[in-house]
């Protein structure tokens, strides 16, 4: 029963002549291998139990800023340079680049990179070794603004109000492949992906690349700007609480009873192995989402409440913002969303059903296998070093009133509450089952719809992902 | 001078902090370092000159057929289980997985080796090391087939004719995601992509791999057996030839004097080098290609006068065929043209302008950015042992009356002959200029074209790449 508890489907797969490599973690004893016959080597192995926390990749983590002394002079500089405006996202992009989470990057790619992310999912460093990069991390220009460069090695880039945000340094311009990002990313090309619409198809047709000196730490002034911890940060924090195993859980959704059951339950399952003090990194992402997505400011709202009323303990549980914009681009945005929680100093990852999924826009099913992710994450190149937890669906167990794992064998006691079943619960101010979610939680949803105009309220619902 | 022969573009591209290592060849001292600096460091370096011939993927060369004594006994077996039948793409494809071209695999690929190529094209081996695998070879199967197998573990291979061509053993059946593979193969899902239209749009929806038994060697009783040459055969030619270099030349056209300056001039330069015999593998590619590519028996045909005619030396030529259907897939099929030669002995690789490309199925460009193949090629992980030569594009010199490396600086001396005027002008039975392809040759050619019935030459030519 325990060495079920974090899979959700135990893998058919079989290898390569037996000779695929995983990186589940196999003290789970989960039954999670690629390859056909049982690796009974790797049952009786452990996960080593470090002191420290996980390296970030490239051994070091990337800090972008310009030092305080220096800003003045960077001002100045940048005044005579070219400009380039940035969208609200190209900003998110900047706060992500400048605090590390892609690192070793030190800037929007350059073509070799891009190029790599979009074959490779990975860039190669010095010595041979890859780093996992899922996701171009890239700057589109259009010819205008091409031209105004000129034979310019740097530009200045400014927000929608004209403040200096960075200097973008040694810059390399080259062609924005649209149609080519869009199917190798999403795996498809049909129109209504949220992230294709709001950033690639009005994009200019060029991409520059180079190495960012960010003036000053990306603010929001939202009130949730104490919610972004970097990784430095997170570090910290960590380093303080004593963590000997730090696991993250990325979400966009509100947190129901399910994921927390997941949440104390793997915490459990890592003391089991050994672990003295694992602490949850819970780190919703807090850069763009789709509009039919709850908003940051509610989301942060509701997993305030579920701390609060005890759901989780919040003393083995950092509540911080991933400040990331969200692709929706399922299993090669999954292995983002990892890679960039290690440099976060995460060496555990849980991973749910169709992770960074969502309907396909034209067709009426899934974009994505639902298995995918997770399979994907188990053999990304540059994740070898962090430990993918797979889990079982939770559902609500009418036998015991409360959220459990779901057991096939007894299927019809469980009932699955979808994203949208939940929406149409909170809107007409029902109640869900209880046990469902917390009811602070569940009032600060109850709030958010209620405070939609009507028209929001009649945007098509999609289901609620982990 | 000779510094550049073998390079198109120097690449503007600059790395990730200097550290993205590319597998050019650096004592051709080209400046084709993806780094901003030069790499002084590389610009020194020598290759290894080794004894024998480089390793195949995965240490050792896979061979699937079943020994000689065993034949009966599966014939037998086959008798009873489940059948598939195979188109002749397939089974191209059989022949390409039995004579271990692309070793390590043993059959067609199962889940996890099919999403590996799909988002890293590569496959992780025990040990942590990976091989290339840019495109699926996979086996489709639709419901009824699928459910004629039922619980089975294997299932019998039939050909078009009935005939037993192999077993594929410990199978496993999964999802055919067809639109995802198209996406993240080709980069688009346009209609009229060659390979796509022919094997994917009608396949099933299901995928069948496993492990395969082939009963006795593909032959194709066109009379080109004999230069269908194994990776096994061709090493053996390539030590009988006591060559200590071997550099593949891919091809799916007529071979002009531009092709052949380039491959005279490579071995000129290998031996510069130090090589001492360097030996050339001329490879046309003789599965499925495009209606209007000029099949397979021609070109073969054109080739043999080119080298009766001594345009090419046959004592350092090997001319054999590689037995691959082709994708047209760019940038990511250049990748399996590569790594498919590692397997049959070759340490160079010869790459032009947009390998393995064409044109937008339905957009007036190129699908491919012409420089991004041999820019994918260098970075491939998994090709790291593999030399990559870029070469510059040929044109015809006028100055010389003679196929010559174009030189922009004196861009009005050249004249370019695309393969749409190649074709016009052999269908016209006009010759092209003097000394652009050898007059036996062409002569195959206008003896093509005189033999295709009005209608197959209405058909929309396409630029012939190298």
């Amino acid at each position: 029963m325990s060495s079920t508890i974090f899979i959700q489907t135990p893998f058919q797969s079989k290898s390569l002549n037996k000779s695929l490599n995983t990186h589940f973690v196999a003290s789970f004893k989960l039954p999670v291998s690629l390859s056909f016959k049982p690796r009974t080597a790797a049952f009786s192995k452990r996960v080593h139990i470090r002191a420290g926390l996980i390296e970030p990749d490239g051994g070091k983590l990337v800090d972008l800023h310009v030092s305080e002394p220096e800003r003045e002079l960077k001002k100045r500089e940048a005044a005579s340079l070219p400009k380039v405006k940035l969208t609200p996202i190209d900003v998110q992009w900047v706060h992500v680049l400048s605090e590390g989470w892609a690192s070793p990057l030190t800037g929007f790619m350059r073509e070799s990179e891009f190029l790599q992310t979009l074959h490779f999912n990975s860039l190669r460093l010095d010595g041979g070794s890859f780093v996992n990069m899922s996701v171009p991390i890239i700057l589109a220009i259009d010819d205008l603004q091409k031209a105004s460069i000129g034979e310019s090695d740097r530009v200045a880039l400014l927000d929608s109000d004209d403040k200096l945000i960075a200097i973008l340094t040694d810059i390399e311009i080259y062609k924005h492949p649209k149609e080519e990002r869009i199917a190798r990313t999403w795996a498809t090309t049909a129109p209504g992906l949220p992230y294709v619409e709001e950033t690639i198809t009005n994009a200019g047709n060029w991409l520059i690349g180079g190495d960012l000196e960010v003036i000053a730490p990306i603010k929001y002034n939202d009130g949730l700007d104490r919610f972004r911890l970097s990784p430095v940060e997170l570090r910290k924090e960590f380093e303080r609480r004593n963590a000997d195993a730090v696991f993250a859980f990325q979400l966009r959704n509100p947190v129901h009873n399910g994921h927390a059951l997941l949440m104390t339950d793997t915490r459990r399952r890592l003391l089991e192995m050994g672990y003295k003090n694992p602490v949850l990194l819970l780190h919703p992402l807090g850069g763009y989402t789709k509009a039919d997505d709850v908003p940051l400011s509610w989301r942060m709202k509701q997993h305030e409440k579920v701390l609060e009323d005890g759901v989780l303990d919040p003393e083995t549980t950092v509540v911080s913002i991933f400040p990331s914009p969200m692709h929706y681009a399922g299993p090669t945005e999954v292995q983002w969303h990892a890679k960039a929680r290690i440099n976060a100093g995460a060496n555990f990852y849980i991973v749910g059903r169709d992770p960074a999924g969502m309907g396909h826009p034209v067709e009426k099913r899934d974009l994505y296998d639902a298995d995918h992710g997770k399979k994907v994450l188990s053999m990304a190149p540059g994740l070898e070093r962090l430990n993918i937890l797979p889990f079982r669906v939770a559902a609500y167990d009418k036998t015991q009133g409360k959220m459990a794992f779901f057991d096939p064998s007894r299927a019809q006691d469980f009932l699955f509450i979808s994203g949208t079943k939940m929406r149409t619960l909170a809107k007409n101010k029902e109640n869900p089952p209880p046990g469902f979610m917390c009811p602070g939680g569940w009032e600060v949803l109850v709030e958010y719809y209620a405070s939609l105009t009507p028209s929001d309220n009649d945007r098509i619902p999609q289901p609620v992902a982990a």
